[in-house]
C-alpha cells in the first residue's frame, strides 16, 4: 500500500482525520464525563526522570519502559504511565490545596514491548484520582466516573461490568486461613493469575508458593470464586480481622447502589492489579462477554505520594486505555461514521465574483460558520461537487445579477430546494 | 519549593489546572477557527524515525533533534516538527483523495537544544496545511487561517502583523540584481541574519559571501527595506523575469484584501525562513511591538512530498506555538482568570440524607450538569465553604423536613438567595 520509503515506527499509530474522529469522539466523552463529576483537567511531560518509574510501580513495568539515555546523559523515559507524573506534581504543590483534589488527564503513554507483535506500543489514558480522602465515599466516586465514561459512549450494564475487590479484605481472609503474614505477598501474585491457570496448577502453587495445605487451598479457591458479599459475612462476619473490612466493602458496594450504578457491580476477589503500589479498593472494568482484556483499572494507592517525597495524602484511581475501548465500541457498533460537514460552500459563477465571495466567507466565519469554496476558477458545476464531498448543508451561489440587487441564490444540500435571499439575511 | 525527590526534566512543563486552563484556551480558538475553514483534524505518533528529518529539514533542525536509539536499534527522534510526519502519512494515502486536501494538527513538539538556558524542549504547535493547490488562493487561505487565530483570542491589528514575502520573488529580483544562480542560497541565508546583523557586517557579507559590489549591495538592501509593492512594480516591472512574480505576488495581497485583512499583512522581503524546504511563498507573524520572537510561521512547500516518496503535491501550510503566543497574551492581559465552576454542590444535612444525595447527584450528572458534594461526613458550614471554593453556582441542601415533602432548599450562590423546590423540578 504505502509508497512512501519512510515508515511509521512498529506499535504507533497516525491518526487521519476518520480515526482522529473516533479519537476525539472517546477523549471528549471521558472529559465531559469528569467535568460533571467537578474534576479539572492537568497534564505533564510525555518524558521523564527514569528514576520516577524505578522501585516505584514494580519490575513489571520497568522491563517495558520506553527508556533511554539523552543527550545531555539523563536516564529518561516516555512516560508508560500518568500517576507517577500525578504524585510528582503533587508533592510539589499539595501542602497548599484544598482536599480532596479531582484532577483527570488524558496523556498519551508508551510502552516498549519487546516480544509481542502487533500489540501497540502508545495509547491514549483517560486518568482520574481523587487525592486526600481515605473514605470508601471516594472509591466510589471514582469508580461511578469510570462506569459513567463508557455509558457516556453508549455502553450500558449489558456491555460490561466492574469486578472490585478490596486487598484490605483479601489480606484479613487470608490471614484467617492461614496464610502468613510473608506468604501474602507471594498469595496475591498467584491469585493475580489464577483466572489464567488450570485448577491444578493453581492448587500446586498455593501449596508452594503461599504453604497452604489442601484444605487451606480449598478454602482460599473458595473465596475466590465468591461473588456475593452476604456470604462471604455469613462465614467470616463473626470474625474480628475480617469483620471490619467487610463491613467497609459493604459500604462501598452501597454508595454505588445509591448512585444507582450497582447493576455494574460485581464482587470479584481474584482482581488484586498487578502494580505493585495499590493498597485498597481495586477494580477493573471488563466486556461482559469476556473477549477483551480489561477496558480500564485503578484502585487505592495510599503511599505513592509520600514514597515520591511528598505529603502523605491517601489517593485513589484509575486508567482508562482508548484501545480495547475502541475494540468494543466498533463491536457493538457505537462508532459514529466519519462525515465531513460545512455550515456553507460558496460558488463564484464568474471570476467577478470571487473577491465578494472571499469577503462574505470571512464574514461568516468571523460569526463561527464553517464555510469553504474552491481555491481556484472552476466552472459552477465543479464546485457543486466540491461542496457536496465536504459536507455542504448550504451552497451560497454568488451570480452577476443576484449580487446586483444584493443577494445571492442559496441552494439547501438535503432537499435540493434553491431561494434568493438577502445578503443582509446571511448571519 | 518542590519538596520532592523527583524533579521534572529541564525544559519540559507541567500543566497544573490552571496552566492547562490558558492551553486549552489557546488550542480551543485553533480548533474553532481550523474547523471553521473547513480543516479536518489529524494527528501522527510523537516518535518517528530519524531519516524522516535527516537531509529534508536542514542541518539547523538535525542537530537540535531529541534524537535516541531505542531498545530495537532505531535510530528515532520525537517529532521536532509536523510536517514531516504529514508528509510521510499523506505520501501512502493522497492519491485516492480528492484535492485540495484541508488538515490541521496541534502535536506537541520536542527540540533538544544544549546551549539554552530557560529555552523550552516542548511546545505545542498549531499546524495548518492545504496540500494539492499552487495558486496563490491557497497561500492567502492559510496566512487567513494564522491571523484568525490570533484574532479568535482577542489580538488585534494593532496587536500583531504579518510579514509576507515569496522566494520566487526574491531570487527573480537577486537574479536581476545581478547574483549568480549558485549564489542564491547563500544570499538566501544573508538576507535571514541581515535584522539581526549591523549595516556594515551585512554588507561586508553580502560583498564576501554573495559577490555583489558596492552598487549591487545597495539595490539589495534597498530592496530589503522595500514595503511597497507597487514601488516594486514601478522599478521592476518592465524586467521580464521579475514581472510574473510580482504580478503573482500582487494577486496574493488582493486575495487578503478581499478577506478584509489587508490591515494585518505587511510585504517584507527579509523573511526567508530558515527551513530547506520551502519553495515560494512565505511569512512569519509578529508582534508589533517587536519584543518577542516570531508568533508563527510558514509558506509554501510544493516538494516536500515527493522528497519523501509521495505523489508530487504542491503545498502550504504554517505552525504556530504556543509560548511566545503565551507571552504576548499575558503581556495584552488576554489570559482568561482560571476560576473553579460546577452547576451544583449537593450538601446532605445529616447522614440519614447521604444515599439521596448521591443519587440526586447522578441523575443531575447524567443530565450533563456539573455537581459536586463532600465525600465524607461534614457539618453544613464546612460542606457550604466547599461549595463556594469549587465555584457552585447552585448550592442543594438536603434537609430532612423538605425530602420528607420532594423538595431541597436551592441557595444561589451568587445572590445568596434560597428558596425551598421541588426534587421534580431539578433537571
Amino acid at each position: 500500500m504505502a509508497t512512501s520509503e519512510f515508515a511509521r515506527l512498529p506499535g504507533f499509530r497516525d491518526f487521519p482525520p476518520e480515526d482522529f474522529a473516533l479519537r476525539a469522539h472517546i477523549q471528549d466523552a471521558w472529559g465531559r464525563v469528569a467535568r460533571r463529576y467537578g474534576f479539572h483537567q492537568y497534564d505533564g511531560p510525555p518524558l521523564e526522570s527514569l528514576d520516577l518509574y524505578v522501585e516505584k510501580s514494580g519490575e513489571e513495568i520497568v522491563d517495558q519502559l520506553y527508556s533511554f539515555v539523552d543527550k545531555g546523559e539523563r536516564e529518561v523515559a516516555l512516560r508508560p504511565e500518568m500517576t507517577p507524573s500525578l504524585a510528582r506534581i503533587l508533592a510539589a504543590r499539595s501542602r497548599g490545596m484544598s482536599k480532596p483534589i479531582r484532577w483527570f488527564s488524558i496523556p498519551q503513554l508508551f510502552r516498549y514491548e519487546r516480544q509481542q507483535r502487533g500489540r501497540l506500543r502508545e495509547h491514549f489514558q483517560w486518568n482520574v484520582d481523587v487525592v486526600g480522602e481515605e473514605g470508601v465515599a471516594a472509591d466510589a466516586e471514582v469508580l461511578a466516573v469510570a462506569i459513567d465514561g463508557l455509558r457516556e459512549l453508549g455502553l450500558g450494564a449489558e456491555d460490561f461490568a466492574a469486578r472490585v475487590s478490596d486487598r484490605r479484605l483479601l489480606s484479613s481472609l487470608l490471614r484467617a486461613v492461614g496464610v502468613a503474614e510473608e506468604r501474602l505477598g507471594g498469595a496475591f501474585s498467584v491469585i493475580d493469575k489464577v483466572e489464567r491457570l488450570p485448577p491444578e496448577t493453581a492448587a500446586e502453587l498455593f501449596e508452594r508458593e503461599v504453604g497452604l495445605d489442601a484444605t487451606g487451598v480449598e478454602t482460599v479457591l473458595g473465596l475466590l470464586d465468591a461473588v456475593d458479599l452476604d456470604a462471604l459475612f455469613e462465614r467470616w462476619g463473626e470474625d474480628e480481622r475480617v469483620a471490619p473490612e467487610l463491613e467497609r466493602f459493604r459500604e462501598y458496594l452501597a454508595t454505588l447502589d445509591a448512585m444507582g450504578l450497582g447493576a455494574y457491580v460485581q464482587l470479584d476477589l481474584r482482581i488484586v492489579r498487578g502494580l505493585a503500589y495499590y493498597t485498597g479498593i481495586v477494580f477493573e472494568l471488563f466486556d461482559r462477554q469476556g473477549e477483551l482484556r480489561a477496558i480500564c483499572g485503578g484502585g487505592r494507592y495510599d503511599r505513592l505520594l509520600e514514597l515520591v517525597g511528598g505529603e502523605p495524602l491517601p489517593a485513589v484511581g484509575f486508567g482508562m486505555g482508548d484501545v480495547v475501548l475502541g475494540e468494543l465500541l466498533a463491536e457493538r457498533a457505537l462508532v459514529p461514521d466519519y462525515e465531513a460537514s460545512l455550515d456553507y460552500f460558496l460558488v463564484p459563477v464568474t471570476a467577478a465574483e470571487r473577491s465578494m465571495a472571499l469577503g462574505l466567507a470571512h464574514d461568516l466565519r468571523d460569526r463561527g460558520h464553517s464555510v469553504s469554496y474552491a481555491l481556484r476558477e472552476q466552472g459552477v458545476g465543479r464546485q457543486m461537487k466540491s461542496a457536496a464531498r465536504e459536507g455542504a448543508r448550504t451552497v451560497l451561489v454568488l451570480g452577476p445579477d443576484e449580487l446586483a440587487r444584493d443577494r445571492v441564490v442559496a441552494r439547501d444540500m438535503t432537499t435540493g430546494e434553491e431561494r434568493e435571499i438577502a445578503l443582509a439575511e446571511l448571519s
